[in-house]
């Protein structure tokens, strides 16, 4: 009989799905799940979190490893309450002061930590990916929106859940409306949603910001417009945060780093060009992709015990 | 015979002037002078903060307490590699790769620790000063020229001592040049010397910048078209690295501090009102004024006994 593995439970909450993991204590996931989240998730977050671990167990039940769950970690965007494991306030989710911890751990039966889901994914990124060794970094998924995270002298930055909110950065007084309420938030610019929109506007046709990518490098002028905007409010972001924080690696994640050299060398550019006596960071492509949160959730919950 | 009191010589080298004090380890300051920074200091900075520490306990013979000097903790401007004890740059001080720990420790023969002016005269605002108890912080003295230090999570942030360079955070891309080689930085819109600067330019009169405050808050035209620039970028400075960071206090020092009322108050009013989400922070002016940087070099002496 194979020897029981002891795994954690690790979810990662998004705005549109749940990426869910079983992570080994060396990191080894040994099943994996992704589903949409529902719409009414605020109404009972533990029995979604419970209905995905037990598609997970019914997933790894497939394998040949036997597995027992320790522990479980849980990330979430927003402003999180990580001592008490609430999710404050989400505009994606729409939620506010919701307790996730209670409900989960009562329902799994298993110590349970509650974690901000792009600080979370730095900590994997940290102990698994690109920020390998750095003592300072700036982790920056860029999606559907955008959030960050810092590491400054070797410690994630919290300041009770309120750092890193780079995508309402003011980057232009006469940029379009956020939904935060200000205008011209860098979110709104660019962002793989906001490139999106803002080619879509200018020709009336759907393409998503790898696409707008693609076109670019074709020649395409409206692409080319849309995606240097994108770029240089970017590049404007990152040298502020250089600037007043000090850190000297950028590992850009999310979905519009899929365009790899398409956005890292102009943004590179970019960045060097607002740079004077500045450290210069380097710029990288974050390592873990989408599974960064998910990972960052094992990282918690395997911290926890 | 009084008992002998145990200090640390205390020097804040600064661009004009050097602030030197000895002080007790209650933080009680038993002597102070103030001298000229000497245009050749860089030639030999030994000689110099010995001079001055030999000018200090000139100064405490004159008093009833008899005082033995048992450290020493040197500030500076600039970048500072504080384990090596090193002033790495500094713009105003012509500076590169100065070691200043040893010759100072060599010529007082007493252990001495070398610090950042800004981010020591934070640790005295912490220990002595406005950020009393405070977990989160900006420390922000406007002065010739613009620095910043940071406190988050309850650590004081150096990114090898490259963090808090918030005077060259780009404000406005048709600003003027700055001595760092970029244009529109903060310390060319808001500084004391950027208000006096721009004040002269507009009416050919020479005033300072607190004067230009008296001269706004009469209804000056030129006046209040000065201030209010140099509020409006100092809030967005502020705005950005409260999104970027969420510190929650803001301490204003250095010599445009001495205004009071004149810059908190519209200071304020224009932070809040780049804020949606974000945690406003408490806006206040710092309380060691001018001695921040000495008091921060007793903290740094006392802290390596």
């Amino acid at each position: 009989m194979a020897e029981v593995s002891e795994v954690v439970a690790a979810v990662d909450v998004g705005g549109t799905r749940i990426k869910a993991a079983l992570v080994t204590a060396s990191y080894e996931t040994l099943a994996e799940v992704t589903r949409a989240t529902p719409k009414d998730i605020t109404a009972d977050i533990g029995a979604v979190v419970h209905a995905t671990v037990t598609d997970l167990l019914a997933a790894a039940a497939q394998g040949d490893r036997p597995v027992r769950v320790v522990g479980c970690g849980v990330v979430v965007p927003g402003l999180v309450d990580e001592a008490r494991g609430v999710g404050m306030f989400s505009v994606n989710l729409g939620w506010r002061d919701l307790p996730i911890r209670y409900p989960v751990a009562s329902l799994l039966g298993v110590p349970t930590v509650v974690g901000h889901d792009v600080r979370a994914g730095l900590l994997a990124e940290i102990r698994l990916g690109a920020a390998h060794g750095a003592r300072h970094a700036l982790f920056l998924p860029v999606g559907t929106g955008i959030a960050a995270a810092l590491l400054l002298d070797g410690a994630v930055v919290s300041a009770d859940g309120r750092a890193g909110e780079l995508g309402h950065l003011l980057i232009d007084p006469a940029g379009p409306p956020c939904a935060c309420g200000a205008v011209g938030c860098l979110e709104v610019i660019a962002s793989a949603a906001a490139i999106e929109r803002e080619y879509a506007a200018r020709t009336g046709l759907a393409a998503g910001a790898e696409q707008v990518a693609v076109r670019a490098a074709g020649g395409d002028p409206d692409a080319i417009a849309v995606w240097a905007r994108a770029v240089a409010a970017l590049a404007q972001a990152i040298a502020a945060t250089v600037t007043i924080t000090g850190v000297d690696l950028v590992l850009i994640g999310g979905g519009l780093a899929e365009s790899g050299a398409a956005l890292l060398d102009p943004l590179r550019e970019e960045v060097g060009s607002r740079l004077t006596f500045q450290r210069p960071p380097r710029l990288e492509r974050a390592a873990l992709g989408v599974r960064a949160g998910c990972l960052g959730a094992a990282c918690l919950a395997w911290d926890a015990r």
